[in-house]
């Protein structure tokens, strides 16, 4: 009896240590096995120099932002109104001051993030007005939800990210939300965010309270924010984005170029073309960034969506937005600019099916293509016009899977385990032998939202689908939740910045 | 409003036709893209050195038949009991003489499908005692839900194959089993279909089935049947399984030997040690099959599941599971032999987002993997315990996006578009454009399962989830079913003869 329950008790301490080592998650992961790419160099060519071809012929427009235009003059782009024209090579020559790789810092440093190189991050979904949970049903998301998520995406630890507008706070008004945003993403998670891009000012006011938090000098020597910026594709880049990349990029903070584009309305019904106009667009924008301040971190990023000839709606999972993502990331490689791309999207409603489909076959397709940056990797329903509460821990469980996946196949001695060959007859079984106890417990990897039990165990448990599951779970989250530290005084003058700031903006609006 | 008319009718036409062709599937894809391994040649030599060493110092047991024995002592493999022993290199040498890819023919020609080379073919799942549909909800499953399901494959394009146990018709004795199940895969569907392994006798009489349908002289020079055989892992073949291998062997019908493996028990705790177990396994199975028959098609086949250290159950969509078949793949290319191997599985019990997340990795990783012939693409729940009618729907949506994606990136001149970028404005948008206009209804792959309206129209329509539209789905495909012709002789011989046998065997039983 003694024995056994040293055994019981040993199994335990195990399982506890499992447990702990598990919640301790890597900051991110470095992949350990091959890209898969679909171009070949001749097919390579031919969209480079149709890209080229767009730049040279076509051109893009910059709109409402002179310094832009004389920017872009003085360095010898040929600029008419606000269209600018380059002549081929002009654009890569400017590219190469960016780095190929680069650190994003967090609060805490233990998860800052690699960003380019073999990194793979996995970031929230961006920009919902909706939110989703099973009891509530969809509904107009809040600061509360906002919250809510961030707290959550602390906790997940195979989410890399606390990402940016991870839903909109519609109960704040426009103008004081990016101070809202920032506040939370600094104080309720210590993983590094994304930077708001709505505006100049609030784009300034972010960097601020990341000088608040993280220290000025830090912060002006160091990339702590990523920050999408997205063109109006075809081949428009607005003012409110303009101003933001400018913002961004005089600082020294990281912005991503990331082509927003739904396949044959914003670019030619086909992948070959929509390739060419997404390179084209990145390479004007980030010579830019490069222009305004030559080594700014910056980033090649996409989001294709193809869309439905019967209803024009966007589609996700589809093998059209797979081979996109794949050939866009051997064009960013020839760059050498870090890969920012979309995972986990679905155009479901509900936590159903129809969105595990979708949404494994996108991440999947970002994890294969060997994305640096996946942003939308949790939580998106209805093609990011919802984020689902479930969503967001169902996903992150993939992500989890994603992220074993991508170390590869260990061959080594041990893994080998000829001895147990040996051990057991044939028609015997390894679950007694001396190698399967040694390394049962991390051999393989395990989900945490997978039932894997017999029909029988799941009904008398309830016979929960993976959505009501799910539910059990993020509340379980959000009560087991607790707050990253931080010190007093650095709290107070985040809270203070965001008091005073509140009351500049409601004066200017009032 | 003539010219309106007019342009509609035009688009009601090609509506139409862009369905007829879609209902016109290609027997098999050819796939145009690369395969993803995730091996080396360095841990190649390993893994083939690791099965060489089992083979040659613990052997594989093969039992119950003295016959194969005397044939394997005969060729100089080293017999002790029941315990074979091979040197090295001796199983490869015999495995040449199999071919590397095959033809296994249907009853209807334009169904043939192609085992092997750049070929995928996706089948139906097997073996589900269990059958689920969203009214009826689990129950064991009957010769009605086995010909329904016979039915549902033979009008769903991207599934290749009409299969074999696609559910268990345990309303029909077991000895009988066999001659309604290659009855209705020859009556209710004109795809190529799997034989019995259940016993001699039932092999025997599912190849005589074929004669009455496809013509005796055919049978005996063709391959019209493709039969899987799983070992007893570790290292047994027994009986029943060897006694089928032998009967399709001796009568050149293909025999798939595909170790089933509960990674764990079943074969020590790891990838790598899996895989020189299987190979083991394989070449020592595929030698006897070109022993018994010199150039009798034969496949690699695996069905590995890693099982859940929390509790023994077997796991699906999971980054093990995809890794082995990566490497898997590679090993059987080396062989020279087609690779059979799993999509589709989950361990849900319902068709939810679990259903969907682990289907999906399993399947798009059997189809990066290049696995030749993917069986369980379509239908299963519960670890294979339970078909699903509205999970094979679901999947085949599935199925149908992965042959698309396999089918890579059309970088001809009329895809990349140029002229569009000339026809349309920067901030424009090409649906209008002539490009477009012309390649609108076939550019990207469209599903039939996936909702990507809005949120506003899918509550209008009843704010159903994607099991309850594929529930209306499942009734439609069987309102809709036709039985593919026969000639009135052929079925008539079929009858009798299933009527015969049944007498003998009941005769037999009594």
């Amino acid at each position: 009896m003694a024995r056994d329950t040293n055994k019981r008790s040993g199994r335990r301490e195990r399982m506890a240590a499992r447990k702990a080592a598990q919640s301790l998650s890597v900051p991110y992961t470095l992949r350990r096995i091959g890209l898969v790419s679909l171009i070949d160099d001749e097919a390579i060519a031919i969209i480079e120099r149709n890209a080229d071809r767009i730049l040279d012929e076509i051109g893009m427009e910059f709109r409402g932002d002179p310094e832009t235009l004389e920017l872009f003059a003085k360095h010898g782009a040929r600029v008419d109104g606000e269209r600018v024209r380059f002549d081929p090579g002009w654009c890569r020559d400017k590219i190469k001051a960016a780095p190929q790789k680069f650190t994003q810092h967090a609060r805490n440093p233990a998860r800052s993030v690699q960003i380019g190189g073999n990194a793979q991050v996995y970031a929230p979904s961006f920009g919902s007005p909706f939110v989703h949970d099973m009891e509530r049903g969809r509904r107009y998301a809040t600061l509360e939800d906002f919250q809510n998520i961030t707290r959550m995406h602390h906790q997940l630890g195979a989410v890399n990210h606390s990402g940016g507008v991870v839903v909109e706070p519609v109960d704040v008004p426009v103008g004081l939300r990016h101070l809202h945003m920032a506040h939370t993403h600094l104080t309720m998670n210590d993983k590094p965010f994304m930077g708001a891009v709505t505006a100049p000012e609030r784009a300034r006011d972010t960097i601020e309270m990341c000088r608040i938090a993280m220290g000025r000098d830090f912060v002006d020597q160091n990339c702590v924010l990523y920050s999408v910026v997205n063109t109006n594709a075809p081949l428009v880049m607005d003012e409110t984005m303009l101003w933001a990349l400018k913002e961004y990029a005089q600082a020294g903070q990281c912005t991503v170029v990331s082509p927003f584009v739904l396949g044959g309305a914003m670019s030619p019904v086909s992948v070959a073309a929509t390739l060419a106009q997404v390179l084209a667009e990145v390479m004007a924008s980030v010579a830019l960034i490069q222009l305004i301040r030559p080594g700014a971190p910056a980033a090649f990023g996409t989001f294709f969506s193809p869309i439905s000839l019967k209803t024009g709606a966007p589609t996700f999972g589809t093998p059209e937005g797979t081979q996109f993502q794949m050939c866009a990331k051997t064009l960013a490689d020839r760059l050498g600019l870090p890969f920012h791309s979309v995972g986990g999207l679905t155009a479901a409603k509900v936590p159903d099916a129809q969105a595990g489909y979708e949404s494994q076959a996108q991440l999947m397709g970002a994890t294969m293509a060997g994305v640096n940056f996946i942003i939308h990797a949790t939580g998106c329903l209805e093609g990011l016009l919802t984020t689902g509460y479930e969503k967001i821990v169902m996903d992150a469980d993939r992500c989890s899977a994603m992220q074993r996946f991508t170390q590869g196949v260990d061959f080594s001695e041990a893994a080998q385990a000829m001895d147990a060959f040996f051990e057991v007859e044939p028609g015997g079984h390894f679950l007694g032998a001396t190698h399967t106890q040694e390394n049962f417990e991390t051999a393989f990897w395990m989900g945490d939202m997978s039932d894997n039990g017999t029909f029988e165990q799941w009904n008398a448990e309830g016979a929960l689908w993976q959505h009501d599951r799910a539910s059990a779970r993020v509340k379980q989250l959000l009560d087991d939740y607790h707050a990253p530290p931080m010190e007093a005084g650095t709290r107070d003058a985040l809270d203070d910045f965001v008091a005073r700031r509140t009351h500049e903006i409601e004066g200017e609006t009032a």
